[in-house]
């Protein structure tokens, strides 16, 4: 099967090179030209495709439903919104313009989650190109809120409830092991991500003149952030490990074979040591076990010198990875409840959430996994392995609970594609072998 | 006693024009515009004035040698650095335009330290208008590294000792209680400035994919600064309270009639409680306690929204005021131990000092501290109180060890003068009161 490489990856190139940075509200018209773009592609290979707004960014739904009885419907799911690309300093090639060097894309969201998603509409245009349709409907869904919790996802599947209506759902957000050896996530870890802000007074003071007498938010910042975890890694929570469930042997032998270990998160990420909540694997802290990390923190002198002064006002951002059956919003209860205690008299602390997800887990029993498993074989000449990935992709919950399916997630990323850190890259043999699996998959149903 | 108080405040407003931020390299040529203006003034004066080298920011140093026999030489000390201003959008008037309303001038080192040091040229060119010339010596070094803690000035007192030799150094730097209430300091807390920064990474990673398997520079570093106290305030790094002086009941009576008390504390800093080492009152936590402070903290994602890394490093500035005996290298060596102790493997610490200082505690016994007294009576007609500050004024501890001489703090500021933060003013009573003062102390002599 010879497919127009040359073609997607230009395509692909063209969407790399808008800046849809979520987070960042000086970004709006990027997030508009990024859907306007997409809808055009779909428009162009025969779909009806609209701009559906939501409380933050909009999703552009794109659907082609076929005359044959009692099809089969698949939803697609990606995200058109990137990462911050953070230290420009720290990237080779610049963030948003694409770049190929020894065989990778080099981009902003090259991986997460454009090169992925595109993935998909690569092989529908090449499925378009033959005269023998496709006997299922497709429904497509590129939303703009990923990287930032996907906050208003959930309220648009329900508004839209009939709209989506489909039978598996299919997601590209994860890596596969290498380039040889894919792999199908069956289940991801919840995020539950906070902003904490503590003050104590209403402006700076002189930290010579008042040291001694006056609550340093900072201080307390840094207390109350220690207070979430103990030395072994244990969070400190109250009841933040209820309901966890136990894994069976057997799943857990299947956890601990899948090689993601101290020696592949070293060469991956550069850590000189691996370390974690004792008294687990490496895999099971990522996949089984929920964690908590400090993303951000600031507040008072971050010049150059030295300030003598102590600051009004201190900002944390913490988030943690949850796993199944861990309830979001019970934990966030119990760590403002947890850190409220602890507050000093006169601080006060306001805790933000921007995002909550519950884990998810999926029947790996069904028909769609065994498809998933066939095309994978034929292309990369090997069976998947089953992973359980540490990181969130909401919209497996999402529509587990609105629209009753399970999610397929088909990742086409690699564990060195450095998401969200600089320089992130896409392989193009990925990208090219993605595009097969796809349409051996699609075709397959 | 008439004074040319209009002309004295125009020639103020010149020099609090002049942005001179020692901390930022990006001010050299305002510290350079500081120092050729001061130098001007004095030569206008009649004195002897040199621009004289140090590692970091020159002295302006000055002289006037009378022909009387066997004379007193008083050594004068001022700073013409100040800080950053910090947030401009907290300032109601522009930092480097000085402007005076109800009865206060505002600008960034109106009181600390331009327009204490300005009492004392104000009342050196009143004097030298009549023909009764001073039967002493006059040296005044005005320094530009104060706010950055004069980290030259011990070198080059060191070099220029027999230039500097004197009797007695005066140094106005610090505050009287009231407009009618003036205090003599004679003695104050030393610094220890550090500037922690931890790496565990080298570029951020994906806080899903690798969240409880890696070292969190944030987490170490909120850790081991939240060991550094205890919940009742005590220091905890090893040995820290070694050698502090055993007050007197008489002193610990002076100190505690001080009245710099909690709602002093409160009214001059908006703070709701005032807190701090238990077993202490306010004034001893001020006076004669060590503390310890976080004066600034930064790292990973600072922005808008949420971004899901762990960061690769992590940075603080952290300072303590340190009491008479206490020796700030011993401490400087222990935190450094107390901190590398605790640090987990893989991650690594640097700790730069960027300032480092004694306490200083004088003798009150002198005859220039009588003299200091009967001239604040006369001007303010009350006798000063003698107190001990909180804050660190380097130089004091510097001519002790290098001149061996004492210093008399006659300050004029008022603890609302907000040194440090935004709105720093300046009463212009207190300027009038504090040249008519100096007029009076020089010609008791």
């Amino acid at each position: 099967m010879i497919i127009n490489s040359e073609k997607y990856l230009k395509e692909l190139f063209n969407l790399l090179s808008i800046p849809s940075i979520s987070a960042q509200s000086g970004h709006k018209k990027d997030m508009e030209k990024a859907c306007l773009w997409l809808q055009k592609k779909f428009i162009s290979l025969g779909f009806k495709s609209e701009i559906l707004p939501t409380k933050g960014h909009p999703v552009v739904y794109s659907e082609l439903i076929t005359d044959h009885k009692s099809p089969t419907t698949v939803l697609l799911y990606g995200h058109y919104d990137v990462q911050d690309p953070g230290n420009l300093d720290e990237w080779t090639s610049e963030p948003f313009k694409p770049e190929v060097r020894s065989g990778n894309i080099y981009a902003r969201g090259a991986n997460d989650n454009k090169g992925q998603h595109m993935t998909w509409i690569s092989a529908l245009e090449e499925i378009g190109k033959s005269k023998n349709k496709l006997p299922i409907n497709i429904k497509f869904i590129l939303e703009g809120e990923e990287e930032i919790g996907s906050k208003n996802l959930e309220e648009f599947c329900n508004e839209n409830k009939s709209l989506l209506k489909s039978d598996i759902c299919i997601v590209s957000d994860t890596d596969s092991i290498s380039e040889d050896q894919p792999v199908i996530t069956y289940g991801l870890r919840g995020i539950i991500y906070l902003e904490i802000n503590i003050k104590t007074l209403p402006k700076d003071v002189h930290s010579g003149t008042y040291g001694g007498n006056i609550s340093n938010p900072l201080n307390i910042l840094t207390n109350l952030l220690s207070s979430l975890k103990d030395e072994g890694n244990k969070i400190l929570i109250p009841n933040f490990y209820d309901n966890i469930r136990k894994v069976s042997t057997k799943e857990l032998k299947q956890i601990n074979n899948y090689p993601f270990g101290s020696n592949e998160i070293k060469r991956e990420t550069g850590a000189k040591q691996v370390v974690g909540e004792k008294g687990f694997t490496v895999q099971e802290r990522s996949g089984i076990r929920p964690s908590l990390d400090i993303n951000g923190i600031w507040g008072g002198y971050q010049g150059e010198g030295a300030k003598t002064i102590i600051p009004s006002e201190a900002w944390a951002k913490v988030s943690m990875r949850i796993v199944p059956y861990q309830d979001p919003n019970k934990i966030i209860e119990a760590t403002e409840k947890y850190l409220k205690k602890q507050l000093p008299k006169g601080a006060e602390i306001k805790i933000m959430t921007l995002a909550a997800d519950s884990a998810v887990l999926m029947d790996t029993n069904s028909k769609y996994f065994r498809l998933a498993e066939k095309a994978y074989k034929k292309v990369f000449g090997k069976v998947p392995f089953y992973h359980l990935h540490g990181a969130t992709v909401p919209v497996g919950g999402i529509v587990k609970r609105v629209l009753g399916i399970d999610t397929i997630y088909m990742g086409y990323g690699l564990p060195d594609d450095g998401l969200h850190g600089p320089n992130e890259k896409f392989s193009l043999s990925m990208f090219e072998k993605g595009i097969r699996t796809n349409i051996d998959f699609l075709k397959s149903i």
